[in-house]
Parts: structure tokens; C-alpha cells; sequence
């Protein structure tokens, strides 16, 4: 009865979330801190009238507005989504027929992966140069859609804009250029949309605004392609307390400056820290740090910290290696990290 | 760039949603009461401590064992979707292949069709009988998923359970029922699943719940299903908010049995009332009544309605007809539209 690429699949499996409240939890990248208080404010304000039992707007149109004066771009050319998975989701059914063809750089999103195997498509990597950046002349030729983490995961690093223009002029065909954590690099590709029609920007509020919680992300994409997006997403695919938090949160711009100067200032603190006790560090432009050792195997480690309550994310990659990703978290909760390194090494 | 089978789709259209408090609005079948007050407190108590910034329990077991105990199923028999349009987007990516076949009776839920269309399926539908049963002997064989809503919209008739079995056993492959407002029926289909393996039963919490604005349903089928489906959803696909929603809901029993009371009350007055103006009126067991005339027809009546700021849905079905689909709202709203349509016919 399962679809047979299904059936044979294994499932995406997300980071261990678990509810102790004494476990250090630096294993799925979200932010440390709580959401604005205005974003507790707009709930708490859907709270009352008949938003609960009436229907949401179906493409979010407060939220679009108020997205469209932050980020200077079309309410028209933006989607809303179910948190950014939901987003990948839509973008491939959209694109991607049953044996189509997909492809990301690698190692990057596991996600990607899985969503080619639900659509019962291909999924072919073309691995990262050794400094992070995607080779040239690119070798993948019409795929039905292509991805770029930027920054990427695991490594936290980024290819310039020029650097993403030139790939993406390259792959021709759609493009998605997942910028979950772009709210914490130097730069964003944003400003290659309109020069650019086959490419799609997509955005979590899961790491910079801190709302892992409540489910949302967005598509940025020319209104052409946002149109055929909204053709396949649900309906009603964000809730009325999600679009209100994350409208909050979107304008609430001074407080998530206040998060990220102290975010980055522990991604810091956390590098240096690693590098002090021998790991190998990719300097990260992401709320995450990426490291491995030549001298010790990594997964040891990482067993060891879960034993003292302290949750990281060891990663195997075939054809690539292992290593340990680490979310920046506060700063007491990566001296509490170090300190228990330190005694594992 | 866009699939074909997208690009070619108009999109599903779904029931206005309008702001305008001073519109009377009967369009969407929900609820017109708020949702149990342990809901809002619910809401509330999530919002403190730090869950809106950490990721929601993947598989909701929290909500999964609350449903188990009051629905008498197996928890690991319950997957959780961001409202029944998301389980049933989920149940077609499971089961459907592109190129597959889907079917339905008609006239019935028209976001089917659309599933298929997004999926690069084909659809088919049978139409009901005269008295709205499915004919027998079924002649769609080989389908790789069927769905019959039951209670059916518009008609708000039902099969019952036995008549659903006959139906599910004759079509042989996997058999969704729609149970969108089944808890609004005199019976439901969940005692079928034990006996049968290839059914799977959903279920909405924007009607009878009156959580239409935070989107939350269900599917409960065997757990070797409900595993595949689980491969198939979003990681995350409900938040922390619907998810404390839907668990204090399922919980407060007793506050939605007067809910019922009161809305099968005024279903009652509704029939009548649209009887005593000329319509013939399709006995219902939804919080909604389907109604036609013979004498002149009604969609000017649907749109002198709007111009009186009364929302309800005209709906026309290829090879069968049109007719009023009106939502049961509070007993004034419903003598307000009986007030204006006597008024108009």
C-alpha cells in the first residue's frame, strides 16, 4: 500500500529533544534566549475576540506587510510557511516531478535529502571544496531543483553573494538558498532576488528569533513563483498565534540586535575555547560551531558530554568524516560545556 | 520551471475569511462558541518557561497519550497534523505515486481533487445515490487511496458504520474517512479499525474544537501506518501552542458536549426554518445544512445575502448541481440570515 519510496526510506530524524530541565541542550540550534516581550504580547493579544475558533488569513497578509517594510521587498514575493521545513516541502513539490532530480552541496541539510526520497526523487551531492566554498564550473546540469545552506550546516560557513550568484547562474535551474541562519553572517543574498528569477530565499524564525517553538519560515521569491507556492501549501498552513508571534517578532529589530551581538560574542568565546583544547574549528557565521580532531575519534566525546546531561549533535558524513556541531548557547551554559570538555580530553 | 501538474491547477479556493466583525459568517463551518476556557489557560501557561524558543515534541506524545485515553486507542495509533489538511496532504504523499489514481464520491470535499492535482495523480469520483449512500457494487478498483467524508460536505449526511465498512472492504486499497465533523454525528468509524487494516480516520479540531484559527488534527490508524506516515510529515509540524490547545480541548469533554447540545439545537431551528422559506433541506449531521430550490435559483440569493454582510457558501458541483451550504452559527446569527432570506425569496 506505502508508496515504495517511502516504504524504503528511514525517516528524517531530528535532534533529541528532551524536556530535563537540567540537560545543557546545544544540539539543535535553537537561540538561547526567550522571544521579545512584544511577541508574548501579540499572543496573549490573539488570545481574545473569536481568533481561536475562526480560520487564520491563509497567506498571512499582516505578517507579509510587516516583512515587506523590514526587509525592503514585495509583500507579493513572500510565503509563509509552517516553520522552514514546511517552506522546503512546498518548494519541492512544486518543482520536483516523481523521478526528478535534486541536488545540494555537501555535507550540508540532511533534510534534503529526505524530502527527494518522499518525493521519490534523486538526490545527488557535489561535495564542498576544502575551504567551504562550491566548485566551478559546477558539474550538475538539469536538476529540477538545487539547494545552498548559507551559512550551511554543518560547517557554519558561507559563500559570498557574488560567490551564490555565480553558482546559482550555474545550476539555471530553480534554486533555493536556505538562509536559516543568514541573520547571524556578515551578509545575506536578499539583494540578488531581483536580478534573479529562478532563485528562491527561504527563512527560519526558529534560530534568530527564537521561536522554534511556534513553527514558522518564509519563502522570498519573485511573485510569479510565490503564486504556484501558494497552489501547493495548505490552505491555512500557519496559525493565528504564530502569524501574531512571529509579526511581533519581525518587528521587534533592536531586541534581536541585543541577541545577536551577545550570541556572537559567545560564538567567541566558544571557538576559542575549543581551539584551546585541541579541536579543530571552522569559523562559523551561524549560531552553531562546527569542530573535529585529528587526534581522537569525536563520537567518544560527544557520549561522554550526554552522560554529564549535555546534549551536542555528532554528525557522520559518508565520503566526508565526523564531527561535533555545538550551539552557541549562554554563556554559562558553554563555560558549563568547556569545563566538562576539558575533563573528557 | 513548475511542474506541469501545478502550473496547469488553478489552486483550491478556500471559504472568505473577512475580518469585518459586523459580518455574519456562515461560510466555513466553524464553530461560533469560543473553545474551552482550560484551552486558554493552557495557551497561557505554555507561553512561560521556555518552550516557545526550544522545538515541540516531534510526535506530540503528550497529546497523543491524552487522545489515547479519551478515543480508546493505542497512542502509537495517533499522528498529529497541523490541522486535517495537513494529515490529508500527508496521507496522499504516503500512499499515491505520481500518475496514481484517487477517488471520492461526489459531490463532496473539493480539496481532494486538488491533493491530486498537486500530487501529479488523477481523480475520480462516484457519485452518491439519490439518498447520499455509495452505490454497491463500488466500480473503482485499484485506486491507490479513496476518501469518503463522513459526515459528507456539503450534504452533512452520513453513512453508517456498517454501510462504511461494506465501502471500505469493496475498495480494497487504502480507505481515508474524513471525520472532519464526525464528532457532530450521531456515530463514528473508529470502531472499524481494529477489524480493518487499510482504514485510517481523521480527524479536525476546527470544528467541533473551535480551534479553526490554531490548526491542529489527526489521523488514527494501525501503527504500522501511522509509522510510514510519520516518515512523510514535517519533523515539527505542530507547534507548542496548538499542541497544548488541542491536548487541554480533548481533555474538557464535558464543556464541547453542551457546545453540541447547543449547536444541534440550532441546526434544528436552521432545517426548520429553511423549510418553512421554500428550500429543500438535506437532513444534516454536521454543524452545517446543505439546501436547494427548485423554483428559482440560489445563487443570487448567496449574493443578496453578502450584500446584507451575511457570508454563506454557494457551491455548484459539475454533473450534479448547486445549492447553500450554511454553517450552524449561534442561535441570533441564525435568525438573522432566516430574517434577511425571508426577505429575499
Amino acid at each position: 500500500m506505502i508508496r515504495p519510496s517511502v516504504a524504503a526510506m528511514k525517516g528524517y530524524i531530528p535532534g533529541e529533544q528532551l524536556n530535563d530541565p537540567e540537560i545543557v541542550k546545544l544540539n539543535t540550534n535553537e537561540n538561547p534566549y526567550p522571544p521579545s516581550p512584544r511577541v508574548f504580547d501579540a499572543v496573549r493579544e490573539a488570545l481574545t475576540g473569536d481568533r481561536l475558533h475562526k480560520y487564520p488569513q491563509p497567506m498571512g497578509d499582516t505578517f507579509r506587510h510587516a516583512a515587506s517594510e523590514v526587509l525592503g521587498v514585495d509583500p507579493d514575493s513572500i510565503l509563509i510557511g509552517n516553520g522552514s521545513d514546511d517552506i522546503l516541502t512546498i518548494l519541492t513539490r512544486t518543482f520536483v516531478p516523481e523521478g526528478g532530480r535534486m541536488a545540494s552541496l555537501a555535507p550540508s541539510y540532511i533534510l534534503y535529502k529526505s524530502l527527494a526520497e518522499i518525493q521519490g526523487a534523486t538526490f545527488e551531492t557535489v561535495p564542498f571544496t576544502p575551504d567551504w566554498n562550491a566548485p566551478s564550473p559546477w558539474p550538475l546540469k538539469g536538476t529540477h531543483l538545487t539547494f545552498l545552506a548559507n551559512p550551511n550546516s554543518p560547517s557554519g560557513t558561507t559563500l559570498r553573494p557574488a560567490d551564490v550568484r555565480d553558482l546559482a547562474e550555474q545550476v539555471g535551474g530553480p534554486f533555493v538558498l536556505d538562509e536559516a541562519y543568514a541573520d547571524f553572517a556578515e551578509d545575506n543574498g536578499l539583494s540578488l532576488l531581483p536580478e534573479m528569477p529562478s532563485l528562491i530565499v527561504t527563512r527560519s524564525f526558529s534560530k534568530f528569533y527564537a521561536l522554534a517553538g511556534i513553527r514558522f519560515g518564509m519563502a522570498i521569491a519573485s511573485p510569479e513563483i510565490v503564486r504556484e507556492l501558494a497552489k501547493v501549501k495548505d490552505s491555512y498552513n500557519c496559525d493565528v498565534l504564530s502569524l501574531a508571534a512571529a509579526t511581533a517578532a519581525i518587528r521587534a529589530g533592536e531586541y534581536y540586535a541585543g541577541l545577536r551581538s551577545k550570541i556572537l560574542a559567545t560564538r567567541g568565546r566558544l571557538t576559542v575555547g575549543l581551539a584551546e583544547l585541541g579541536f579543530r574549528v571552522t569559523p562559523s557565521q551561524a549560531n552553531f560551531v562546527w569542530c573535529r580532531r585529528t587526534d581522537r575519534p569525536v563520537k567518544p566525546i560527544s557520549e561522554a558530554l550526554k552522560a554529564k546531561k549535555i546534549l551536542i549533535r555528532y554528525m557522520d558524513y559518508a565520503g566526508y568524516g565526523d564531527g561535533l556541531r555545538i550551539t552557541v548557547g549562554t554563556p554559562a551554559e558553554i563555560e558549563t560545556l568547556l569545563v566538562a570538555l576539558r575533563e573528557i580530553v
